[in-house]
Parts: C-alpha cells; structure tokens; sequence
C-alpha cells in the first residue's frame, strides 16, 4: 500500500463538514468532556460523524474510503471488549442520530428501527401497544439495537428466545466499499440465495455500518414474581429452572445465578441481608411471568415448595413488593461491584453447555488457585444458557504471562466441549488472543479473507477482529 | 482456466474407487432405475459417492477439485427448485450414510447429529426423551437434516421456532477446498468473531458440504386437538390463529391456510365432505396441544366459539379421532394433488408480511386473468409467517414469454413489501430469474464474491445460486 497522508482530529473534522447535509461532524472540542462509556479508548479519535439518515452514512463512508481514513463504528458505548475503541486519525462513525422507529407492525410483532435507537428507548414505544424486545439486558439504558446486532447481544431471554441473531428478521447496511445493501424482509421465512446480513449481524464493525432493522417482537407479560434461592450448585439451579419452565401457569423469566464468593461480597457491600441463606451457597434469581401478579406469586411459591427437596434448595425468599424484587436484580445486575476493590479486574464471559457447567466451574477454580494463593474469581450468569461471566478478584491489567495463565486458566476445555471463549460481549480488542487460540484456524483464514474481499484497505474498525 | 479432462459416467466410478475406506462409489449400473426424488434431473451425474464419515467427504472432495469434477450434494431428494439437479460428468456426493445421531443431551435439549438423518428418523429417535425437533414439515420422510439446512427450511412451526437458521447451534461441512470447516458449539449465545456457519445454511451446497449439526429441540406436546374451519379471509384466519396463540391453556402448533379453489378441487378428488362449509370459503387448518387430549379439544372447541362470530367463521369441524385429524391433514398436506390435472404446473413458495398476505392473493387473482381466461391458482400455505405456496391451475413448463409473465404475476410487489420470493423451498436453478430480479444487486454482487473466494473454480454444485 501507498503511503496515505494522515489526518490530525483538528484537521479531519473540517475535512468532513459539508460531505452531507444529513451528517453532523463533532470535533475534538466538542467530544472534550464527554465520558466515553464502557472504554477510555472510545473517544480518542477526537473526530465523530453523527449521520441521520444511511445516504450520509454512505457519504462519510466513501469519502473515508477514498481517503483512506479509518472508519470506527459506534453505538451506545457499552461495549466490553474495546470493540469501539479508536485512535487520532480515525472517525468515529455513531448510530446515535439514526433513532427513529419507523414501523411497528402491531399484528405481526415486528418493529423496524434504526440502529441508534436505545434498547430501553424501543421497549418504552413499543409498551402502549402490549409488544415488547424478545431481548432484554442490563444495559438497556444505553446499548442500541444496531450495537446489539453488531455483538449478537444475548442478555436473560436468550434460553428461550436466543440471540440478537434469531430477532432480526431484516437489515439494511452502509458496506466498506460505500455501498448500500438493502434486505429489509420483514417476514421470518426466507430462502432466497445466501443470507449474507449474517455477515454484520456478530460483524462488530468489521464488514459495515448497520443503519436499520426489522426485529421480532413479542407480547409483554407483566404480571410478575421474582425469587431469591439459595443452590449448591448449577446442577440443582437448572433443575429449577426446569420444572418452572415446564410449568403450565407460568412462564419462566429469568433463571440468574451468583456463585458463593459473588453473593458474598456483594451482599456485605450492599448491605443484603442473607442471614436466610444457608452459609456458602450460590444464589439463583428467577423471575415467571403469570396471568395475575397473584397468580403469578402463588404459582411460583408452589412450584418451589414442590421442588425444594430435589433441588436442595438452601432458602428462599418470593419478593413482595417491586421494591424487593428490585434489590433482588439490583445483587446481579449491579455485576461491576468488584471493580471497586479490583481495579481493572480481568474479566470474561464464557457460554459452556449448562450440564458441564459444575465441573467447568470447579476446574476453574483449582487452576486459578494452582496459579497463586488467592486467585479466585467472582462467577455469575446466566445459568440456564450455560452463559458465565466471570472476573478474577484481583486488580488489572495483569503482565503478559500471568494473563497467559489466567486466559488458559478460563478457557481450558470451552472448545473441546461446544462452548464458547465469548457468549455475548464480542472479541473486539481485548479477546483477541483466545479468539486466535480458540476459534477453528480454518474460520480464521475464512474470516479475514472475507474481511479483505469487502473491505481489503481494512479502514473499517481497523485492529479489531477478525485479525 | 485451461481444458480439463472430462469424465463420463463410467470412467468417473472407477477413478473414485479406493479414495477413502469410507467412501462408497455408486456408478451407473448402481443407480440405475433408482427414483430420481423431485426432480427427474437429480440422477443424471449417474455416479453417486457415499460418505461415511467427514475425513471420507473430505477425501472425495479434495480429489474432485483436483480433477476439477463438479460436485452435487444431495440429501433426501425432496428438494423442489432443482437444487439437487446433476449432469454426466459430475459427482453426486450423498448424505445418506452419514445417518448416525451422535449424541442426544435430553436436559439441554440440543442433538449432535450428521447431515444424512431423516427428519422423521431424527424425530423417532428423540421421543423416547420426550423430545423432538423444533421444525417439522410434510416431508420429514426423506428430507434430511443436512438438506434443511441447506435450504434453510421453515415448515409448519416456524411462526413460533423461527426456521432452521435459529434451530442449528453448531455446524460442521467440508469446503470446496476440501478442508473441514468445525464449529460445534452445542450453546445458544456465541459472539466469537463472525458466524461464517451462517453461510451454509440456506447456501444451498454452494459453499460446501455440510456433514453434522448440533440442533436446538424441544418437549415434546402430545396431547392435540385438530380443527377445520371455514373462513372469509387470512385476516379472520390470522385473528383465529392470533387468539390460539394467546390462549393460555393451549399451544398453537400449526395454522395452515387453503384458499377457495384449492378447498373445492382437492375436497372434490378426495371425497372430503364439505357440506359443513358455506360455499365459496376458504378452510383454515388449526392444531393445539393442551395438558391433556380431552383438555385440547375442550379449550379449542371454547375458544373457537369465543372468537366465531369477530372471525365470521364459515363453519368448522373439530377432529374426533386422529384418523379424522388425519384426513384434515392429508388436504393440507398431499398438496401435490394438481399435478395430476396439470402435469408440470408452475409452483412457487413466496412468504408476505401476514398483514398483507389478502391484498397480495386479490392482486395474484386479478394479474393471473389479466393474462389470459382461466388462469388460475392454487394458494396454500402456513399462514401465521405469511409463507404462501402457489400453483398455477395449467400444465407446464411455461413458453418463455408466458413464464415471465407469470412470474411478474407472483412477484409483483414482494420484494418492496418486506417479503421473499422463496421462503422455504430454496432457489435452486428453478427460482433463477426470480433471484436475479428481486435480490439486492449489492448483496448478488458479494454473493458471487463470497463464492469465487471460496470456490474460485465453481466445483461445487455448479450452476446453481449464486448465479
């Protein structure tokens, strides 16, 4: 490749100014200040691109193209993994003026939406007409649909509903090249030559910049009960979570879990009381849905009665008020308490098949203790889809070697037994030497050559994966 | 590209021999007088190789690229756009001896199993868990899991379980480079870099040869209840179907549609008595499972007196013994009756958002006679995904002329609806001019890309989408 001139964020922003009267260009002084989300690095590029409809996109995209400028796409800034992370010389690309909902098609439970539109933002416009996302997580507040898309976004739905990936029905794009694909099918049956939307749905950034959606929906089901369980172990939990699946009044929520040293910690920061809880065990949080709220209550006590002795449940607790119910997720959403004692503390987010979860849990254990005296990790998740994140008590970011150990520590066996070194943050920057240690090489090569093929100057989200 | 050697029939056998110890070779004499399946043209390559195992596939298609033979790869032979066609000179490279279900995890509900097994097999050997698949179709017979994937199949369930691109958690194939391409991962959340499995399904053998999946299930409802109801419309068939789904006592497991002259041919040749129907209807099919038979039918005779006056049904029958829920069926399901008075008869498989599926048969109607007196068609399908099949009440093939006209008749509108001009069925070499004129030109663009990269000397299922 020829040398290319490189632009300062004071020179490139002026640069870009008029390429579109539908696309606003932030400048180092007006990005100063602004807290840059889940990742210090997100904003360093200083310059950000702000298009309100996808021909600006386009625009910005092909004059980047030309200019061999790299190009960063950007949702809510929620991401994990440093996937939206940038460097002087480079624009960012944000969805956050493309936050229009364009349709919702109330008998059919689709919605198309452009891919600014905050999850939380979608789930208030779509509550008046009974609908609802088939996907729900923590971060709602800020995470945007096309963020979503572009890391395959799971959350607490996902053992029923499955992933970003099987909600969206439709999907329109802004490619590298600076071309515009079009496949807004709003209908869940298609077989029509390759489905190459896949492509950018889990892309983060790679082959293009996603402008508009059309998702699945699904009715709302408010009337709820939540419950606080002491467990021995995942074994016992997903046998909860079982029979409240299978129960005929009541549909099964969430079926969340928190391993010993998680609920502990935790509860002495938050000042939860667990003098119910039978010492050293885990906590299960499930919440069913029901006819009635009553209903739903008096269900759900039942059905752990029914099961108390099988599970061997360690105590309980059914929220009575919303109020409690709160606290209740407040213990497993409010996951980054440990940050505050362990800096940086390395974390992951694994899926491993729900049955070999105990075991993957008590390996995991005994080697990080094999590393050094008090290598422990905080464990929490998702139990029902197998999905762990986990973060070692101890601050960040670790030297290269004993990140070595800890990284060989975590994904020990996640291959070889159908899990993943990623079940819902994406690889972005900072997962980038287990996706080269644990992704087949021949997707690998595949991967990248498909990178080229659409993007060979590599100007989309440069660095990140695939490598 | 410099001339290669070809190789007929006979001599191909031969050279195939002894690739692999598990490969079998079928040469002419072999397949001679074996059924063809759908399409007359799927056993004319006249030498089918048989797999037993990956490394066998792999061997098969490495010396095939090297000798620069096509490959077809076919499953069940239940395909019908011609997917699975084959000419001398190529080889037909089989699923059926990669039969075996590798392993069935009943608490996960997922199955690792190869790309041979028939769906019906598949389903038998799941039910003694309790178990089954979350896709079923009139073809389980012969359709193979392999082929569905393939061709991305959808089926009766789909309104519910999405198709089978949200069915397959893990993919193994073997690519036109004859490597193998291994994603197993038996869990639901995966954001691991992109998802290039996502390819192969609905790739239609065109970027490989897919030899094992790890599948989704689920519990199997055995307690059902059947009934056939006449209705004015699909918008009364979907407000049927709509308040089934919501019905808190019953599950709706399948909601199929036959539009008026369908009903009235296919009652006649069966002897079906419609005395019940107020004439000129159209029947909807609706089945429900409940906690128990006598429950089903109780609840679905309740709620269809519920809903029968806002859905101004026509008359309706509710099954009394499975014999009689399988003559309903077999009006739905023995769908091929036409072919019988119209040798040939043009067939399409177009899916429309559901909310449009009336306007869009009224315009069908009117664009059929508007190119000539009594052209008619048979309209069918499962109406809750707005997946239509349509027959033309002609013999076939088409002259050029008429067939374009035809084909604009049908796909008038689709694309700009946010429908599909095939929805289940596939594109094949049959549904090729449809392709060419109702998918984005971007997106056939990269298709063909994506094809060369992959399979840059076009040996794999040549011909075929993408075109």
């Amino acid at each position: 490749m020829s040398s290319h001139p490189t632009f300062s964020p004071h020179d490139l922003a002026p640069a870009l100014e008029g390429l579109h009267p539908e696309l606003r260009i932030l400048g180092p002084e007006a990005l100063a200040g602004r807290h840059p989300g889940e990742d210090p690095g997100n904003l360093k590029a200083g310059v950000m691109a702000q298009p309100a409809s996808t021909e600006a996109a386009a625009a910005l995209i092909s004059w980047c193209r030309a200019n061999h400028v790299a190009v960063v796409p950007q949702g809510g800034l929620s991401g994990l993994v440093g996937g939206g992370t940038s460097l002087a010389g480079q624009v960012l690309l944000s969805s956050n003026r493309l936050n229009r909902i364009l349709a919702i098609h109330v008998d059919e439970e689709t919605v198309e939406v452009e891919a600014g539109v905050t999850l939380e933002a979608l789930q208030a416009a779509l509550a008046p007409h009974g609908l609802t996302t088939g996907i729900d997580l923590g971060s709602r507040g800020s995470a945007t649909i096309g963020g979503m898309v572009s890391t395959n976004a799971g959350g607490i739905l996902a053992f029923r509903n499955g992933v970003m990936r099987h909600q969206i029905l439709g999907l329109e794009a802004v490619l590298p090249s600076g071309e515009i694909f079009s496949d807004m099918t709003r209908v869940v049956k298609v077989s029509a030559g390759p489905d190459l939307k896949q492509l950018l749905i889990g892309g983060e950034g790679a082959f293009g910049f996603v402008t508009r959606v059309v998702m699945k929906l699904e009715s709302i089901r408010q009337h709820r009960a939540v419950a606080l369980l002491g467990v021995a172990d995942a074994a016992r939990a997903l046998l909860v979570a079982a029979r409240l699946r299978r129960h005929p009044a009541l549909m099964l929520e969430a079926a969340e879990m928190m391993w010993p040293r998680y609920v502990r910690d935790h509860a002495a920061l938050k000042g939860f009381d667990l003098s119910w809880l039978e010492g050293g065990s885990a906590l299960l949080l499930v919440e069913v849905s029901g006819e009635s709220a009553e209903a739903a209550v008096t269900h759900l006590e039942e059905a752990l009665a029914d099961v108390w002795e099988e599970a061997d449940l360690k105590g309980g607790l059914v929220a009575q008020s919303s109020d409690q119910a709160r606290r209740f997720w407040d213990l497993r959403e409010d996951s980054g308490f440990y940050f505050a004692a362990f800096p940086d503390a390395p974390s992951f987010d694994v899926s491993m098949p729900p049955s070999l979860l105990d075991r993957y849990v008590a390996d995991l254990t005994e080697r990080l203790s094999a590393i050094g005296d008090g290598y422990e990790a905080y464990v929490y998740g998702h139990i029902a889809d197998g999905n762990l994140h986990i973060a070692l008590a101890a601050p960040g970011p670790l030297l290269a070697d004993l990140k070595a150990k800890v990284e060989d520590g975590v994904y020990a066996g996640i291959l070889a037994s159908g899990g993943s070194f990623s079940a819902e943050h994406g690889v972005g920057l900072d997962k980038r030497s287990a996706y080269l240690s644990h992704v087949d090489p021949v997707k690998q090569v595949l991967a990248r050559e498909i990178k080229n093929l659409l993007d060979p100057e590599r100007i989309f989200n440069p660095g990140k994966v695939p490598f």
